[in-house]
Order: structure tokens, then sequence, then C-alpha cells
């Protein structure tokens, strides 16, 4: 049995985004509009509005919402493009990929940063990062990732924002895979920017990021800005002018966006959202244990978004056939990036039902049979740890 | 009488992109794709073979078509970004606004350059260009703007590509509004680079942009690159790699584009793409002149993609009401972007054919009738030549 709006001709997408949308978000890119147009417009401001009311923040208390064209990291690298002063210093706490990334947005525009980086199956030590932050006041701005979707581990954004006000710095989220489906208070995380995008747990299509952050922090170094197209002031100052994007925006995937955000609400907002995602991710462990596969993480730092599941240490077990037999079922799931272990991933978020979740299981333990592997015999891979590793600065 | 293929419910965009799609291009888009699914990699695989075949080129010379998430500025700026060397400097040639906004791409990046200004009605000094190029050899790339479509100009990119050749300069042109449908031979051109996006001539959706140019000449300088995201050389690489993009691609963007090239090459290619589009470009100065409109170019430098009109020096003309009307008629046009004189626009590129054509005049005629005002009555304005003016370099 699948999702009740699921076309059973097409595959479900177990993966971190793009994923499996309603039909009705699709169907709303039917129509063909224009980016002056002044229904348009309203239907973008709609959705700037709608991302803070998410967020439980206002424009009447200095919040905007700034859409931006482009993926995720486009998203991020506006961030670091804009509202880095020449002189800041940046601390990237990191355990993934994404984190990784964020370091080499850094690399490109030679702004000095450093690295906390802890083990991909490890939340970060915090007590070190505070010792860093003491011993290091050039550090203005601390980056994390909320869910690292390399693993689907949830960083301690509340303790991190903690440390981040102490030491007086700005407290930059990437919240890509979380923002939607995981409670978040900016007042008691003291986040500063949250960067999210349209095609994660608001079940859009994939087009354009979104940037939440103060009016004074978008603007304060807008004469620095490092890009123009990337310039997250100036795309702030195109919306105040006239509502537009400065240039030509994914009218589709905002069309489709809108109709995703009103689904959202009708769902019950971010509770729903996540009492779902919660609900297919134990019945995806509970399913993928009992074929033996094993979790990579620990379950007190899993999320409820993406699970790392170990590769199989056993010569019937192939990737790519796995894959393939799964894909061929009706299922794509997602390949492992982690460097220390062999893993594939399987997320959990989209227009995706628990009975969307037992037929993937299903479909999981049909293809196992099929290859004749043994799920539970697993690598065992080291994970070294490198906290604080210099980063080569460029400048 | 409208396109055989439209839905009558829907307004028709006589705009620049995004513009008036058919209904099969839009319906590409109700699917969910895996952007790691090999599926997905066939497609993209196809489209950028097929980008090299309209432009008559091939992989065994060499060349690359390189997508990029993002709108048609992310291309332009991933080109400064990726493949001006830290030495590198570039002289613009501009006559409207999109030659201007690659002078602030430079100017966020700090790369030096020039800009050799002409009025927005007039073709380059390409005399005065000669002149420049001689006098400065520190002069390594030269940048335009094929169809500049603040006002529907095409310049002479086989004069400029003789002249950028001559002084051994690279040439890099933003065909945005051209490619598909103006002829463009790259050898007679000398054109290194190219850059074109999804929503325009080719008509598909907006989501990403494209540049064509040598492997050597994207990977040159990569070390250098001033952005991640845009950072050409590290995309081209991504898709050596595995053939996917390094992050999320607008995948319903994507496939409604590959359903756009089969649509393109069953019309008949280039050519059959700028023979529709002239003889729209034809019925619309025909029927607009009759009801007494006066375009902004003279027709030798005119071209075919979107035409300039003066707004009528009358107290009854009211840009915002005329728009307004016409949009109830259902036909969206296009406010001016002239510096120096008022204009409106309208675009004959998309899915529209004569008829549509013949339908926007009649309501214009309309809406003319309507509002009571003589679109023969024009301003007379100033076009200041301002040629090599100074631009503060940032560096």
């Amino acid at each position: 049995m699948r999702s009740p709006t699921a076309n059973p001709a097409e595959k479900l997408l177990f993966t971190p985004g793009p994923l499996t949308t309603s039909v009705t978000v699709r169907q709303a890119m039917l129509h063909d509009v224009g980016s002056w147009h002044f229904d348009f417009n309203d239907r973008v401001r709609f959705i700037r509005e709608q991302l803070l009311s998410i967020a439980g923040l206002s424009r009447a208390d200095g919040w905007e919402a700034v859409l931006l064209q482009g993926s995720g990291t486009y998203g991020v690298e506006s961030v670091f493009a804009t509202c880095i002063p020449p002189d800041g210093k940046v601390c990237v706490v990191t355990n993934g990929a994404y984190g990784e990334r964020m370091i080499r947005i850094l690399q490109h525009f030679q702004i000095c940063h450093v690295a906390l980086r802890s083990p991909e199956s490890e939340p970060p030590d915090l007590h070190l990062l505070d010792e860093r932050l003491t011993a290091d006041p050039d550090i203005t701005h601390i980056a994390a990732v909320h869910c690292e979707t390399t693993t689907g581990l949830l960083n301690p954004i509340v303790e991190l924002g903690r440390l981040s006000r102490r030491h007086g710095c700005v407290f930059v989220l990437d919240a890509m895979s979380s923002f939607g489906a995981v409670p978040i208070d900016f007042t008691e995380s003291g986040i500063d920017v949250l960067i999210s995008s349209a095609n994660k747990c608001l079940e859009g299509v994939p087009g354009f990021s979104f940037v939440l952050a103060r009016r004074e922090m978008i603007l304060a170094n807008e004469k620095h800005a490092r890009s123009l197209s990337l310039n997250l002031a100036d795309q702030l100052r195109g919306f105040d002018k006239n509502g537009q994007f400065r240039f030509t925006p994914p009218t589709h995937t905002l069309l489709a966006f809108e109709q995703a955000l009103k689904e959202f609400f009708v769902e019950g907002g971010v509770a729903a959202r996540q009492q779902r995602y919660q609900a297919n991710h134990a019945a995806l462990i509970a399913g993928m244990r009992q074929l033996g596969f094993k979790p990579f993480l620990s379950p007190d730092v899993q999320g409820w978004i993406i699970t790392a599941f170990h590769c199989p240490d056993d010569l019937r077990f192939r990737f790519t056939d796995f894959y393939q037999r799964l894909s061929e079922k009706g299922f794509i799931i997602y390949p492992g990036k982690l460097t220390d272990a062999e893993t594939f991933r399987i997320a959990n978020i989209g227009h995706l039902f628990e009975a969307d979740i037992r037929a993937l299981v299903a479909a999981v333990a049909d293809v196992q049979h099929e290859m004749g592997f043994d799920a539970s015999r697993i690598h065992q891979a080291a994970n070294p740890l490198e906290c604080f590793q210099a980063v080569p600065l460029l400048l």
C-alpha cells in the first residue's frame, strides 16, 4: 500500500531531496506565470511570510526571509558571501560532508576560518569549542549544520547557540534538512542566520534556497559582498523595492512551493510533520533491524530525517546491484557519503507514509532474499578524531 | 485564435523568459526523480550533448556544455568567477542593462575591467574598440551581450569576435536570449565562451543556465575560482566523475528541458525557430505600427526576440493601467528597462505563434480604445554617448 495520492507507476524516493512530493504540488507547475506579474509577487510575499511564521519569527521584530535561486549550497554560500566582514573569522563545527562544504566555501572566498571536527558518528565536543572560543577572540562567527545529511545526526543547536552567544559570536545554522520537521526555537538556540531549501522537509521541488535572518544582519556588510548573484543584501533590497527577484526566479518551483506550504499547514505544521517523519523513521529502523541491517549512528544522536546503514560485509552484497534491484521494484534509495565507513542511506522525508516505509522494507527483504547476503555482517571502521585540525588559509 | 496546444484559461506570456511553454514541456514536470539515479544522469548527458550539437560543437573537439543551477546571471557570473585569471582584465562592450550587469559582477569580484559603452539604441563603435584594444594590451577578455534584452538590439558578434581574436583576447558572449533562435557560428564569431539559459529560446522553464566552452578554457584557472557554487571547473569535474551535478539540481526543470529540446528538434532546430520568431516579430511590428506605436530601435539593429516600444506621451496612457487591462484579457507584456527613454517591451519568443501575436495586437487595440490614448505621440529623449567611461576599480 502506498501514499493515498501516489501514482503506483511512479518510483518512490527515499532520498534527502529531491524527494517524493504530492501530486498536487507537482500539478501546481502546470502553469506559466510572469515573474514581473503582481499576482506572482503576491505569491512570493506569501511564501516569505509563511517561512517566517514557521520559524516563529516576524518582520515586526526585524526578521526577513530571503529566497535565493539555486540549491541549498547557494544559500549557505550567500550568507558567507554577504554577512562575513573582511576581518571576520568563522569557526565551522563539523562532523560530516556538509560541514566540510562550508569550509570549501570559506576557502574560495579566502575568509579566515578554523574547523572544529568531530567524528562523523559523534556530536561536537562542546567543551573543546568553549576552550577554543576563549583562546581565540578573533572568531566572529560559528557555523554548524543542524541535521548532518551525511549520517542523519542531529547536532545540539541549543548548546551551540548558547556558546556562540556567550562568546559574542554570530550563529549561522545550515538547517537544510531539518527545517519544517524538527522544532527550532530561534530564541532558545540563539540562531542569527538560518539557511534551508525548498526541496526538503517542506516538500517542494528543488530550485531555490532561503535564508532567515535579521535585516541588519543581512545588510551590515553589503559593501563587502563577494558575489553579485549570491548577494543576499542586494536580493533583499530587490524584494524591498518591488517584491521581485532581481534575476529570473524559478517560477514553477515557486508555484509548487506555495502549494507545498498550504499542504504543510493543512497537515498541522512542524509538529505534525515531525510526528509523521518520526513514525516513518521508527518503522524503517524496526523493519531494517529485523532484516539484520545495522544503523551507523547510535540512537541518541540519530535524527528522524535520514538514516545511514552499514553496508553488509558480504561478497554477495554490492550496493549498485542492491540499488538497481530496489529501483526496479519502484524504490529509490541513496548512496553513502561517509569517509570512514561503507554505508547507504534511506531518507524518510517527503510525501511518504508508514505504509510506504513498510512497502520499502518488504522490497528490501525480497532483494536480500534474491541476493542472498547476510545484512548483519558489517565492516569495522576507524573514526579518526581530528579536532581543530589546521585548515590552510589562502589569505 | 491561440496556439494549437494552449489552454485558453492560461495567460500568454509576451515576456523574455519565463515564457509560455508547451503543455507537454510542463507535463514533463509531473514526475519526481532522484538526482543520483542513472536514468536521470542519462537525461543530463542527453541535454549536455544536444546543447553542443545545437551550437555545431562537439566534445571530440574539446568543447563542453556545463549546466549550472540558478538563473542566467549565475551562468555569466560563473564564467567570470572561474575563467578570468587574477591578472586578467575584461573589456565589457555594453549598450544595455545586461552589459551593465556584467560590470557589476566584475566589481563584486574586484576583477580589473573597462567598459566600452554605446547608447542603448546603437551597436558598439568597433573602431573605438579596436583603438582601445591596441592602446591597452593588458586587456585579456572581451565580454558582450548578443541580444541585449533591454531593447532587443542584436550586437555584431562576428565583428566583435574578429577584433577579439586579432588582439589575442578571449571572447565571452552572453547569448541568453538569442541561443537557439539566432544562428551562431562559433568558428566565424571566434566565440570562446557562450552563456545561455533554459527558459529562453529553447523554451524550457527557469532553473538553470548553461555554459559552452572548451575544457581547457574552463579548467585553466580553476585554482583561482572565486566561488564554490559558481565554480564552473568544479561543476565540470563533477559531471566528469559520475555524470551528476555537485549540488542538488532542479530535477523537474531538467525534465522539462529535455522535453523542450525534443520539441525543438521536431520543429526543425535553429532555422525553424528563427523563422517562427521572425514571423511573430514581423506580425507584432506591423500590428503595433498600425495602432500608432513606435519601436525604440531602428530596424537595422532590431532583432526578432523582443521589441521595445515607446510609451505614448499622452496623459491618458499609464503603463500600469495598460499592463493590467492587457493582463485581464489574458496577455502579459513586460515593462521597459531603459535608462534614457520610457518604453515597454513585448517579446515574441516561447510557445507563441502568429495567431497569438494577432490576438495580442487585437487586445492592445481594444485597450487603446478603452483608454483613449494616442500611441504615436512619443517623448523625445537624449541618448548621451559615454564611450570608455572610467569604471572605478576596486582593486
